[in-house]
Formats: C-alpha cells, structure tokens, sequence
C-alpha cells in the first residue's frame, strides 16, 4: 500500500509567493481597469546583461553543430564555470573547485541537501526568512504540528530578528543540529559582520552542528565590512555550506543556475560516532538524483566573470540600487520605519499601528494598487512588518512610492 | 549534532556511469595512442533539430529585451509547453495540463519523488534497470544491507528479467508499495505489450501500490502494438506516474528538460487510512524545492511539436535506429545472442561464456578498444550481459563493430 510523506500535510498553509500572486489574481480580476504595481515577489525585471546573450547564442550555436555538441556535462557542472567561481568569488578564500556544485538554482539546493540530514535532526531558522527553508523542512518531516497561536511549528528552532535586536539573531537556547542562515537577509534585507557571523560559526563548531549560509543577494553588499561569502569567517570552512545563485546576481531567475560549495572539511557524524565528510555524498547525491545545469545556462554563467561581464552585471545591481533607495526615500517620507536596501533588494517597515502584516497587503493593494509580501508570511516575528522588493521598473518604483505617501501620509 | 544519513553508506558502489568514465579515463591514461569508441553512457551525439536551435536563440533574444524578458516562470512549467504535450503525446489519452509537471530531467524526477513515499515502503525495481532508482532509494534508506553474494539489497524487491522469461518481468511474490518499470527498458532494450503493462496495472489497483513509469525512451518504439504511455492502459490513471523525458527523444541531455506525469486521480494513503491526491502534493513540493525548468530549455521543447519539428527530430531518431541495426547485425555476425535495439537504442548481449560482464568489460575495452556497459552494473540479473547503445556516430558505430567482429569471431 502506497503510504505518503505525512509530512507534507503537516503544512498550514499554501508557499507563500503562490498566496501572494493568487491574492493579486483575484484583485485583478476584480477590479480590471485597476493597474496595480507588484514588488512583492523577488523576481528581476532588467534584460541580462549583453556579454551572457553573446555567450548563450554562442552555446545554442555549439549544440547545432556536431563538432562542438554537448551532451550529458559533468552532474556537478562544467569546469569552465566552476575555475571562474572559484577565482572571481573565492580569491583568496582557498576554496577548490571540487568543492563548488552547480546546480539549477539556489532554491532546489537549498531544498534538496536535506537528503543528507540524519533523521530526528532539530533545525534552526531564522524568523522571519525565507519560506522554502522550513516548507522544505517541514515536507520531510522535521517541523511537527503548527501551532495556530504562535504560528509555529513544534519540532523547529526560531531565531527571532527583530528592531528589539538589531535584526541580529541570538544563538538559539535549545541547540540545533543544522543552523540556516542569509545573509543578507530576505525579508529584512540586514546584514551581519564578520564579528556576527563567527558567532555562529563557533557555536556550531562548539555542538557539531552543520551551517547552511543562503548568500543568493551577496552581490548586494555595498558596506566594505560586511562579508560576501561565510568562509571569509575563520573556522567556516569547517562547519559551513554555502549557496549561491546567479537568480538576482545577474538575472537567471528565468535561467537557472545557482551553485552550493561544500569545502571538504565539512563533517557530518555516524549514530555510533564516525566522522563522514559531506562532500563525497553530495557528490553521490547528484549522480543517483541530478543531471547538471543546462549547458546554455552554465555559458552564460561563466560570461558575467570577466572585465566587461562584471562592469555590466553591475550596470543592473545599480539600477535596482537605485531603486532601493527610492523605495527607502518614499516609505520614510510616508512616516514608515525602514530597514535593509542598503545591501539587498529588500526593504522592510513597519505596518501602520493595529494592523496585520495581511492586512496592510490588503489595504495596500486597494488604496495605491501595490502588491507586496506580508511580514507574517516569512515567520511569526515578521508579523506587522512588510516587505517590498526593488526589482520593479524604475517608473513602477517611483509610482509605486508617490501613491503610498499619496494614500497614507 | 549534525547526523548524516546513514543511508549513503549502504550504497555498494560509486554510480554505474561514474565507475564507467573513470575505468575509460584510466586506459586512456595508460594507452594514449589507441583510440576509444564510447558506447557506454546513453548520451546523445547528434547536433539539435534546428528547430530547436532557432527556437532557443529566439529565447535568448526574448531575454535580451525588457518587454520580452521572462523571470521565474511557473514552478510546474509553461502552459505554452504543457499544452503541447498534452496534445502531442497525450492525443486521445484525457491527460490534462494540470497534471504534467516540467522539469530539468527525468533522473531529477525519478529521484525526486520519493519526497512524496512514506517511512518504511517496499521498491520493487526491474532486474536489470537503469541505477539510479535503486541508488536513490538506497540513499533515501529503503535499500538495507546489501549482500555481496546475491548482489542485493536485502529490502528491495527484485523483479528479474532475461532470456528465461523472454524479458517479461512476472508480478513479485512480495507485495511492494512502489514498482518502477522502465519501458522501453534501460538496459535491455525491451518492451511490454498493452496486456504485459495491464497485468502490473491491474496488480498495482489490488494492492494500492503506486506504479512509477520510465518512458524516456518511447521515441524510440516502432512496433505499432507497443503503448507510448502507460496510459494508454486502462485503469493506469489511478496507480501511476509517468516519467518522459527530451533527453533521449530531441537530444536534449545537455539542454535539460523533461516532465512527470501525475493524475489526479493517483493517489496514496495515510497511515490512518485517508486516500490523499498525490497531484497536489507533488506541486506542494516543487514550490517548495525547484523553480521550474530554464525558460530557453522549455521554448526548445516547445519547438518539436510542429509537424516540421517532429520531422527533424525523427531524423536524428532514425539515425540511431540505422546505428542499432548495424549493431544488431555486427554482434549476431560475431556470434553474440542480441536483444533489443528494435524499439530502443539499446542492444544488450550474453557475453561470452564464463565471463562476467565487467571482465567482458576490460577485455572489449583492451582488445576492440569499445568502450560499453557491463550488465551486472544494472542488476544481478544483468550478470553475463553486456549493454551498447546506438547514440554513437554512424562511423563510430561501423567500426566498433567491425573491431568486434575482427577480435571476438
């Protein structure tokens, strides 16, 4: 008899990004003539840059022709891609390319490593976060029952960030055995130092557990203190996987390309106490269940690392910085207390006093005709905050800001 | 403490394909001067339909532009592809879009549904068959000890076919929860008839077990009584999940993209008896855990359903038809027993007797410099046979053959 993952009806409540558009779905429906501007989901709007359409026309052309067809590529990506990785966002950081893992994309890593897990782990995540962390969590069982008062699950470890703590999240009371971090954060868009983060890398060296550092919005950082990737912090290199995407970096979201390395000191344990590094079994991992990112996608991966391809993954990360601080500009001048946009794509205020995170949606969506993501939807501490994303159109940006001081100064 | 699972170390061996390659690498290593010919790993040679080529460029270009510029698209894929699908290869069959799901593959798919089995289910697999649904569920725990003697993991159920049983897989003795059949079977090259399938139908409705269907290479049948799509068995809607893929049937392994199948009515049951929709639980998962497939790879697909693109790609199809048939013919003429190669580009033969198959392996690879895949890699059932597939080059195909024949006659 066919038993299912019980798991998965331990989640209350749809992902939320398909809540979220199928809430917009519905107003539109309602309401046609009605424009409204969305920045609640995190996806690009800017063309990719003209050194990675150069590279993926050139790919296309490669598989065309049988002198230079491409088949099955190695599962865990080409070498071309990952020489670049490991020179462009590693220097001097003495990771190795067999320790990088292309992949379709951050979210499916993230996601999948989870085969790794022993049963009966305890994870931690910070609250709020991004969603498919705990779903994917959840799913395999690690989450219990929700709690519909603390909109909680059991069996999971919350950080909470909060204005009460700087956004910086203490070190759990009940130790966890997988500690998820992002930095820079989505939703908050707050980052943590060097000082910050070895915390974290001390505390999970300190009880064997095991790091995994989102860094999908590294390319975000514009403060010179604040670390790009984990293993600029001593010790990371022993506790710590980190991911990778070139979703917001350079535009792949419709691409797919992402990777996730796992330095080879990395160790899980065995019930009776053998050390095993996680390396090779990711490695088995994608040879029984993956078959390597698109050669086209990895072509236009590698195109963004060189002189000219960074000068112009750049030119999009400026605009959309530039957005940001329009965004911070307009939601100050409204009287909202703001945080992040200054190193990620995300900014987050507080709601207007008495209301829910859904809602401000709500209300938003029917005074100025703008979509974007209830705090509560990223964890119970983002409830009465809400988060807008500076990858619309500039136009959509400046729109979006003049009808929210127009509706709600 | 971060525990890992246990499960990878009950894997007997690296991945067949990997073991495969690095054996290749090492006598080229030692013999640099003889040229090998690869017909090991079932990957592709022939350049893309150049449909396909025009339609990815014309995706590209679609992401050059800001009013053409696609970010995520739907997790599940495209209703531009889906629809398609639907109406090419589900003609007649009442499949709805809703229930196909695109993906980067079919080895991705057939790894990653296993998300959706309860704890403690019995697999029941083919005997030989492609690795990687047994290697997943090892890792996933549901293998056991694996037992050197038998070459089997004591908690898999075994279904084997060979010459005794004219590759026709009989209905297990042990009742499992979940049966793989792969059809065109990988490696043997086989087939079953409507009625054979009906039979594992038929079995599967009685025992509430869940049918997963490998189709990936049902491009490749030519025997007008042999179904394309378990669905074209009566009653297979409400037990099984099909697994398609464009890899083999338009070239595209180094392209990505493939779908699963799921109706609605396929469904699994919980512990306490409840009868749950498998459908939904897969979309739960993939919006958890995957961002849908590149959008280029998916307007490539979209390219072969016109009548000038299925023309083309049974071009390339027909190409490694020919090839097979001169492998049908080379090793008959040189004395081996042949199966298969007739609705599939596999050709799977007994080795000579009192050989393994990987001895076979290092003597092929020595004396003819033909490089294939020992059949006891797929299954002990495969012991004493020997798998080469026809996606090699014309010239390639005619002169391993030739080689065979001049050292094995």
């Amino acid at each position: 008899m066919f038993y299912i993952n019980e798991g998965f009806l331990d989640l209350h409540s749809n992902y939320l990004f398909v809540t979220v558009a199928n809430k917009i779905k519905e107003f539109q429906v309602k309401h046609p003539d009605q424009k409204v501007i969305k920045l609640g989901i995190g996806d690009v709007t800017r063309p990719l840059a003209p050194v990675v359409i150069e590279a993926m026309h050139k790919a296309v052309d490669d598989l065309s022709k049988t002198e230079t067809f491409r088949g099955y590529g190695p599962e865990s990506g080409y070498d071309f891609l990952k020489e670049k990785i490991v020179e462009f966002d590693y220097k001097g950081l003495g990771i190795t390319k067999e320790e990088v893992f292309l992949s379709d994309g951050a979210k499916s890593d993230c996601g999948n490593i989870i085969d790794l897990f022993g049963e009966n782990l305890k994870v931690a995540i910070m609250d709020p976060v991004y969603p498919s962390y705990l779903d994917a969590n959840v799913e395999a069982g690690r989450g219990g029952k929700y709690d519909e008062v603390t909109g909680k699950y059991e069996k999971v470890i919350y950080m909470p960030i909060s204005i009460q703590n700087h956004f910086v999240p203490e070190l759990p009371e009940e130790v966890p055995d997988v500690i998820y971090l992002c930095f820079p954060n989505n939703p908050t868009g707050t980052v943590l130092t060097k000082e910050q983060l070895k915390k974290f890398v001390d505390y999970a060296k300190e009880n064997k557990a095991l790091i995994l550092f989102d860094a999908a919005y590294e390319a975000f950082i514009q403060d010179e203190n604040i670390p790009h990737s984990i293993y600029e912090v001593e010790g990371a290199k022993e506790v710590a996987i980190e991911f990778r995407s070139f979703s917001k970096t350079a535009g792949f979201t419709g691409v797919r390309c992402g990777f996730c390395t796992i330095p080879k000191a990395v160790c899980g344990y065995t019930r009776d106490g053998r050390k095993i590094e996680l390396n090779p079994l990711w490695n088995r991992r994608i040879a029984a269940k993956f078959n390597g990112a698109s050669y086209i996608s990895q072509r236009g991966a590698e195109a963004i690392y060189t002189e000219e391809g960074q000068r112009q993954i750049q030119e999009n990360l400026e605009y959309y910085r530039e957005n940001a601080r329009i965004m911070i500009e307009g939601l100050r001048a409204a009287g909202f207390a703001v945080e992040g946009g200054q190193n990620s794509p995300y900014v987050w205020f507080k709601v207007p006093e008495g209301m829910t995170s859904w809602e401000f949606f709500d209300v938003l969506l029917e005074k100025a005709n703008v979509a974007g993501t209830p705090g509560s939807g990223f964890g119970p501490s983002g409830e009465g905050y809400f988060r807008l994303t500076s990858f619309g159109t500039r136009e959509n940006t400046i729109e979006a800001m003049k009808r929210i001081r127009e509706k709600f100064c």
